[in-house]
């Protein structure tokens, strides 16, 4: 990598740069400017200096500034909204930046095929939104939603609450253009539903968090807009006892299933209280079938030692149901500096991950609190301490690989839904033979021979 | 390739492979048997003369034979039960055969995880009966599920009728066992529901075809068993109308919507009455949800023009209704050689491709019935001559890759369910970019750097 060049001719490169972007993508070098589009939201990625910002606004735009990269060895790094809680579009030092912001134009939706094209700065609810005018839905729902593009959905393969019915962003992907790192514009993947026809190159892709090419543009699968969901609340002594009845709830095919440790509703209560004091733990399930579904699982609960179980079919009841769970985060980080982890485990496996994570709290003296995405057994361990704590939070990066190795531990994996990015890169070898790391690297030579691409992060 | 040696010395290979197989694995080199593990299903393929079978036992065994192979640039083909329609597993002169048959043990069904851990060579039906018992559902359905094996199903990425509501088999499995061609076993994936911690090369080795690896165990997802289908036979004067209908079923969300053309409802009818004379095409739907679905559905057929629409929410009557899906093959080929084709048009492209499909008929003087998965646009029209006509047999493989063009030329693509093996691999080129081509030979050759597995197959 050509660090050194990159950072000692930065006002060359940037007057060069400028003259090969022809469609009206704008490059900044504003040394005032470059910082805000640096950084992702991990409070643990460190980041390095751009030479050089470009607003994207096509994919022969982002072409020839690779091109233009290729040639000089100069690292790319690129970010949608800067939503991301990994590092993964963190500037590397002497790196240009290409953010697809501007390149955010829906542009086809085919009703009858229920598909969309968009390109990859396209808002994830501001697509839904388009859609549900037509009585369809985009269905993935990753907490940043509202913010989040659908190129960054598809770099980290994001998630949401909606997966433990209908997957994650991945099988909502039909079809990609990548721009590869030599500045070759391909397409990759089918707009029918069924394909066989080449190596499954699409879902390499997706999820590979800037690493093999920059996706510009998106054709997704969209849905027939699911009934307004009805809610369920219960909460039990403890989170054995709730994760326990996962499974069962789990076959009544809930669109949402949530759990809340006793951590999370205490910061909840001390804040907003709703009623949950002494909850050891407590279970969100929506429904958007039948609105009796709610009623089965409210008993499914209560005979199985929920303390209450609370439930509505009226949807429009849904908002104060699933308050606990949308306060859950803001709860925690009203406390101090708040740092999400994000693991996955067999659903067998979130009552031991709670214990562990407990212990894990009293051992660096941290408060953690835990809440996620039960159905699939996706957890987002919350370490809180005090701003300006400089040793809580040198011990809060301990703890946060500590719940990682724990996860690895019970059968789990180091990231359910945001991804690798820089900060869990070591993370990865726990769960990694040497030879799936060689194939990775070897995968990331085969599309970017010169390593331009994101470089250090996702592959360790 | 060593292809000349392989066959020069084949009693030799056969002694020394013989001796590194330690845990139970049979070679046989016995001429008589040899070519009943030469072929799989397809009509069009050709196929070349093995020097050895071995009946696996153990991925160990399956490593020593690849070692073996690898040293000597010996060709391997993997098999399961046979049942590809592509010639995928056809042997290759001189190659060695690795039937995975015998690893037929499903090691382990986690009931709270919702996921069965098989061996390669289980039945796709064997696992879904034993996972019926415990109210579970292994839920992909290729037509072959009664014979083909699980290994087999993730080597062609298999579809299958459920496929409109379930997916296709890549979306069941979590996890490989992989046999590399130098001989490491790796495992790829993970048994939680979520990751993204890894590049996906889980999915760039389902549908492979046996280029990149050997797989010989699979981690499956399962479900809970959905409710028995209730089904819709709906019948319209001709297929532009019962294909305007099928966006609006799919609304319904059906687990089935099928597709049957005038000229297999004839051969239906001349063989078993099921009274649907006069009738130009037909729907046959089902839905495991609320039984009111297909009366829905009725209504919609009615009226969007539907001649009838019969239905019944007794899934009793379901084997019935669904009469005229499951003798739509039969029908054809008991009337001469039958050539079953498989190609995926977006939903819209359905009737078009109906249409274009009578003008190859037409053209090249065959009979050609079509049918398939509405609901994907997944179709398989399905060539008809007699027994003995050299010169139709020569037209029925025209006609076989024009109906590919075709299906190209409307926006789809080679296969949609039944793979590419040796039959399509040409086709393929019109659906693919140079850079694509390439990419996909560079990533087999990262794999498999002598190009021992399954060599001229899947990757023009």
């Amino acid at each position: 990598m050509n660090y050194d060049y990159a950072m000692n001719n930065a006002g060359t490169i940037s007057d060069e740069l400028r003259r090969v972007l022809i469609d009206g993508s704008v490059l900044i070098d504003d040394p005032e400017i470059l910082p805000s589009y640096s950084k992702d939201q991990s409070q643990l990625a460190s980041a390095g200096s751009p030479i050089a910002l470009i607003l994207a606004k096509s994919a022969q735009d982002i072409a020839a500034t690779l091109k233009f990269a290729y040639a000089r060895q100069i690292p790319v790094v690129t970010r949608g909204a800067g939503s991301g809680l990994s590092g993964g579009a963190n500037a590397i030092e002497g790196c240009i930046i290409i953010s697809l912001e501007k390149m955010n134009q829906v542009i086809n939706i085919d009703r009858e095929n229920l598909i969309a094209r968009v390109e990859a700065g396209v808002i994830n609810k501001d697509l839904d939104d388009q859609v549900s005018a037509l009585g369809l839905a985009y269905l993935p729902d990753p907490a940043s939603r509202e913010w989040s593009t659908i190129g960054g959905n598809v770099a980290t393969n994001a998630g949401g609450m909606c997966c433990v019915k209908y997957g994650v962003t991945a099988q909502h992907v039909r079809a990609l253009q990548v721009v590869l790192a030599d500045g070759e514009i391909i397409e990759i993947g089918h707009a029918t539903k069924k394909s066989v026809t080449h190596l499954d190159l699409l879902h390499l892709i997706i999820g590979s968090e800037g690493t093999l090419g920059i996706v510009t543009e998106i054709t997704v699968a969209l849905a027939v807009r699911p009934k307004p969901a009805t809610t369920l609340i219960a909460t039990f002594k403890d989170v054995e006892s709730a994760a326990a009845v996962v499974p069962q709830l789990i076959s009544l095919n809930p669109s949402m299933l949530e759990i809340i440790d006793e951590t999370t509703i205490k910061a909840v209560e001390s804040w907003k209280p709703l009623g949950f004091e002494g909850v050891g733990a407590a279970l969100i399930m929506q429904s958007d079938e039948s609105p009796l579904i709610c009623k089965s699982a409210a008993e499914i609960a209560e005979s199985n030692g929920a303390m209450d179980a609370t439930y509505s079919d009226d949807p429009r009841d849904s908002a104060d149901l699933i308050a606990m769970r949308k306060l859950a985060y803001p709860a925690l980080e009203r406390l101090g500096v708040a740092l999400l982890d994000d693991v996955a485990v067999p659903i067998t496996m979130i009552a031991p991950l709670v214990r562990r994570v407990s212990e894990i709290a009293k051992k660096y003296q941290l408060l953690i609190g835990i809440f996620g995405h039960a159905g699939d057994g996706n957890m987002h361990p919350t370490i809180v301490y005090d701003h300006g704590d400089l040793a809580a939070a040198e011990r809060a990066k301990t703890a946060f690989l500590a719940i990682i190795e724990a996860a690895q531990e019970l059968g789990g994996t180091a990231s359910g839904e945001h991804g690798i990015g820089s900060i869990k890169i070591e993370s990865v070898r726990a769960e990694t033979s040497d030879r799936l790391i060689s194939l990775q690297r070897q995968i990331k030579s085969l599309f970017d021979p010169q390593g331009i691409l994101n470089p250090g992060k996702k592959i360790p």
